[in-house]
């Protein structure tokens, strides 16, 4: 059996295994990922951002218990901004999940930002799509809110959750600013500190501004306390509120097709510049073209031209 | 004159339309950047990262004023995350830098990070260039440097500076652990704060923990109070410090070098997909691709297969 026949048949280890195909950028794990295509477009994807601090995990590990509850099967795919240096994930993360480590309902995977730019939405919506033929009802995906990376990370999901906490400086409010318009939800936790209802209170005020078109979904706040279980319930009805309004509207399907265009333009720009890439590096031309620029006989910009044309692109 | 001309003869406004013209991906600024490339590789790069509250914005401001007391040139790109949603600035930033304003030996640019993955590591290297070819002595790049996308931007400077504050809670502990190994000075501002001491000590452990070879780097750490400008020149000095290191270990060419092949890189990556994705929107491929992707008869691994054989690249 191919390892995308035994993903199908719910084999856990083959999922694991070709999900390490995939982070190595293994040949073999595209074919295994079209075999397993036809059967994707099933799960609710979940995404959840917010900065540094916020208790993402906390709460992810709160939001995967209530799903549990429902009896619905969960993926979990955690992006590790600490990787590209480490090597190794935030510990936390891993320690706070360990209470679903002997449910076999909860698959986790967490990824390393190890690849080129870029590289790590590819990777994540591979991953999703992974997690979507094996069944998952539910796959939260989630990452640090700050950088342009994760935000779209992010906005692959069906439901994007923005995660704020009271009280974290200037800074937080300007990008709270920022990221309005990315989330379904918003989520302020720790709710038990001061500040939290006049941060809640603050962005529901900035979301009204936003005058909504009449029928469109209009974000609600929800108030939450991760580390004692306080607001899931409240939480959790929130994203099914808005699952429901995407499919009724058929905002599901235009998500599920966005996704798609944007999981082939990645792969597109991915696949063409290791393509060319390896082939001027075989040949010796690139490094024709470091030679170049370090003698300054030519520029990055007309080096690229010249690459383009070779290859009968100009 | 062409405008590559007027910024050589440090016309101000030409270079800010230089700079306007290369976030817009205007096709004739690269024509301008080619004229530029002979004149650049003389500025210092000075990258400074870390999580947002850190107050990264007031110490550039304090830094500024450093050099310009040295009666040095200095340029500032701000990139800018809340951007590919508001397109605003950080209104704080631009206040807080406001001081400079009537400098016309400072030269602020802010840049949105609206481009694609990727692109804003590219646009950021393309200002940097413009910077240095008008002669600009010092230019810091800031970036609120969580994701993979602002360290890769960092990673581009000669000297990386990233800022913490004590006390942000564990995830940020948890995230300096990966950041260790790109800082080259660290600095810990709101010193005044509680913790301070001990999060230098623990930063200065993990550090020496690091075990350099002989002869090698060895950063330090730095405490500040950016607000009120305590420790600033200290700060500068370890800068200057770590710029000699690395221009009499030959390490400044070596970085200046891989500055060029990442731009080159980057640049093939943006102006391959562009050209290749432009010709199948054209002919009408792409929307045969999105159908195929909707009725499920094609896969985007598929696909972009196809479309690399059909450009001689399978």
């Amino acid at each position: 059996m191919t390892l995308a026949e035994r993903v199908l048949d719910g084999d856990i280890r083959a999922a694991a295994r070709l999900m390490r195909d995939i982070d190595d950028r293994m040949k073999s794990a595209v074919n295994e990922l079209k075999a397993l295509y036809p059967h994707t477009g099933n799960a609710y994807i979940l995404g959840l951002t917010g900065p540094p601090g916020a208790g993402k995990s906390t709460l992810v590990d709160q939001i995967v218990a209530a799903y549990r509850k429902k009896d619905l099967l969960v993926g979990v795919v955690a992006i590790d901004p600490t990787s590209p240096f480490t090597g190794g994930a935030i510990l936390g993360d891993r320690i706070r999940m360990n209470r679903h480590a002997e449910d076999s309902g909860v698959f986790i995977r967490s990824l390393a930002t190890r690849g080129a730019l870029g590289g790590m939405s590819r990777s994540t919506m591979d991953v999703v799509n992974v997690m979507d033929a094996m069944g998952m009802d539910v796959i939260v995906v989630e990452t640090v809110g700050v950088g342009q990376d994760e935000v779209d990370i992010v906005s692959t999901a069906h439901t994007t959750a923005v995660v704020m906490v009271p009280g974290l400086g200037d800074d937080i409010q300007a990008i709270k600013a920022g990221i309005l318009e990315i989330g379904d939800v918003f989520v302020v936790n720790k709710a038990d500190r001061d500040g939290a209802d006049r941060t809640a209170r603050e962005l529901t005020t900035m979301l009204e501004m936003q005058h909504p078109e009449p029928g469109a979904w209009l974000p609600h706040v929800v108030k939450t306390e991760g580390a004692r279980g306080v607001g899931i319930e409240a939480l959790v009805e929130e994203f099914e509120a808005h699952r429901e309004y995407l499919k009724n509207s058929g905002h599901l399907q235009r998500l599920i097709e966005e996704r798609n265009a944007k999981l082939f333009a990645d792969t597109l720009r991915d696949e063409l510049f290791d393509t060319v890439f390896g082939a001027i590096r075989e040949s010796g031309r690139y490094q024709q073209i470091l030679d170049g620029l370090r003698e300054r006989s030519t520029d990055p910009y007309s080096a690229v031209e010249q690459v383009l044309a070779a290859h009968a692109f100009s």
